[in-house]
């Protein structure tokens, strides 16, 4: 295993790659670089994690313990993260022992969304309008001003899923508002009026190929998503628009990999970026079952070194999450034609867990 | 983990499927069955099996260690078997500790080439023409009377990929060509005059239901398969005839999994039986990437008691195996659009060993 920072190394069948997190996206992850006849060790201070039971190796241990995170790096040649919320210690100490892709610059980024949101602005893409907020003395009428319509208070670190955030409107006591995110440093955002959410999943290989996938459409509740339709019904602006910032940002980060970008569209057609993902992304998971080369395998093609694989839909695919007690539709799933069933292999149901997914698969119109 | 063999359970998300074989189809078997929830325990003699990589467990011993192959079946739900060959008293001491499916009967039935062409013979299946020789004293002009056109002497039991077996013409020397053999018990069949291999991938599930792939074009070379190619470009009345073989050894055998029928289409369009797998197949392997549900997946259902999938496919495909130096084209075939690659993970590369196959998708065309 070589070790070997910044060097432009391309991997052969057989090498190792080491994922950072062990849970579903790293056991898909683990599972499409197996394919291609990668190994992969696995990091991830749960035992029985769902990325475990299909990977070569797992090593247990916490993220904070770096030198339990060199040794793992030490037996890998490219080292990737499932998650951005990876802590940057760790991501750098596999980076001295492995190459690290994407890189920390990613990460950096993706970490905290007020530096986020200023690096989108900076490379061309728009956001809603925000304001930094290190306290409710930040709250002030000025911040209050450019949200007209409503604003939301987020945490600008470690939010996912709608954790980490409240909604504000003018009046309200900032002072309770910000107790409420855990008195971090934050910002306060815009309520987007927008008429859908998008996404758009895109790679860039070491040599800067990009590829990007149909536009997907999305629908959350209660801050998850539950269902990914690709590809989207939208106009051929859009999908030339939602290029256009992915590979500005790719390029941006010189960044190698499959990066996720969640897009609002506004009532004008316009679109504005929400956040951007340095990783494979649930809003991906339809292109397992509807592209030769899904997102995993991109990404695992990506950090390796190797071309990028076509990222088109040979079908259209509607991808569903089994979140929590809907995994207990397993059975009736299965029993559905043209129904792709993923389970994780998590072993205990809680509400909002992500339990699985279903790609339904249909003709493609064009 | 539940003993019980014999009774119709029904396996649910989380319990462990254990497989009989640690080669590339124990790995792809393992691989879907992840997909779905289950987990999947190796069982192999081998250390480092290609199968070993993803699945969650693997018990490395002989397969003639009995109280091995007990305790690994103990800690399953259902026991399978990747190849045909495993000794049948390994696949019965497995099934007294676990649900062994397909069962032992298929077992018996393909292990030995006399027995299977009786079978295929007796539920209406045809082959080419055939008598039992169980030494030179029974290569008589009455065993070469029924073999114009020339013949070739296998051995009953354990051949694949074209080893124990030798062309015959009359005239040759009897007792050499059953030297060279191994002199074991051994069956002469007729060289079909075929104008094209063909081959049919059917599951049958716990309770009766059938699914059955498109029909598959198939070329070998030196005894092994080079290529597939589905749907195959046949008449409506071979497609059904197919079927219906397929179907009659399925009921047959009460069989619970998937099957694999090698057939040879004659000159005059009827297709004879050449041998059938009972277990997912080289010739299937197409199914991976261009079916919603592959071969592998089938199985797992199958064997879990689930519902089958729809084996329709969404595209077509020519899938091509890379054996031994083939692999080293991986980074071209990556660079190809619409090619899926697929390596086993195997170290050493050895002339006629299957390392990997590429599948090859193009639009239906019909």
């Amino acid at each position: 295993m070589s070790a070997g920072a910044g060097e432009p190394r391309i991997l052969n069948p057989g090498d190792v790659i080491g994922v950072l997190g062990g849970g579903q996206l790293g056991r898909m992850l683990a599972q499409a670089a197996a394919r291609l006849g990668l190994q992969v060790h696995v990091f991830t201070p749960e035992t029985d994690a769902p990325a475990s039971a299909v990977a070569a190796n797992t090593a247990v241990a916490p993220y904070e313990d770096l030198d339990a995170v060199r040794a793992f790096a030490a037996g890998c040649d490219v080292v990737t993260y499932e998650f951005e919320n990876v802590p940057m210690e760790t991501a750098l100490a596999a980076g001295e022992a492995a190459l690290l892709r994407p890189g920390a610059k990613a990460l950096e980024v993706s970490q905290d969304r007020l530096v986020e949101k200023r690096f989108l602005n900076a490379v061309g893409a728009g956001t809603v309008a925000f304001c930094a907020v290190d306290g409710p003395q930040d709250m002030t009428d000025a911040a209050f001003a450019v949200l007209a319509g409503g604003a939301i208070l987020k945490t600008r670190r470690f939010g996912y899923d709608g954790k980490g955030q409240t909604r504000l409107a003018p009046g309200d006591d900032a002072a309770e508002a910000f107790k409420a995110i855990g008195e971090q440093p934050a910002i306060v955002e815009a309520v987007a009026a927008f008429t859908r959410e998008l996404s758009i999943i895109a790679a860039r290989s070491l040599d800067g190929e990009i590829a990007v996938y149909p536009l997907i459409e999305n629908t959350h509740a209660d801050g998850i998503l539950r269902e990914s339709v690709a590809p989207a019904d939208v106009r051929d602006e859009t999908i030339a628009e939602a290029r256009r910032i992915a590979e500005a940002i790719l390029g941006a980060l010189d960044y190698v990999g499959v990066l996720a970008v969640e897009l609002f569209e506004l009532e004008d057609g316009a679109l504005v970026v929400n956040e951007f993902a340095p990783r494979v992304h649930n809003t991906g998971h339809w292109t397992m079952d509807a592209c030769a080369c899904s997102q995993f395998e991109q990404h695992a093609r990506a950090i390796a070194g190797w071309p990028l694989g076509a990222p088109d839909a040979h079908s259209a695919a509607r991808m569903i999450n089994l979140i929590g007690q809907d995994a207990e539709r397993w059975s009736a799933i299965l029993g559905e034609p043209g129904a792709a069933l993923h389970l994780y292999g998590k072993r205990e149901v809680r509400a909002g867990r992500k339990m699985g997914h279903v790609n339904r698969l249909s003709r493609l119109k064009r």
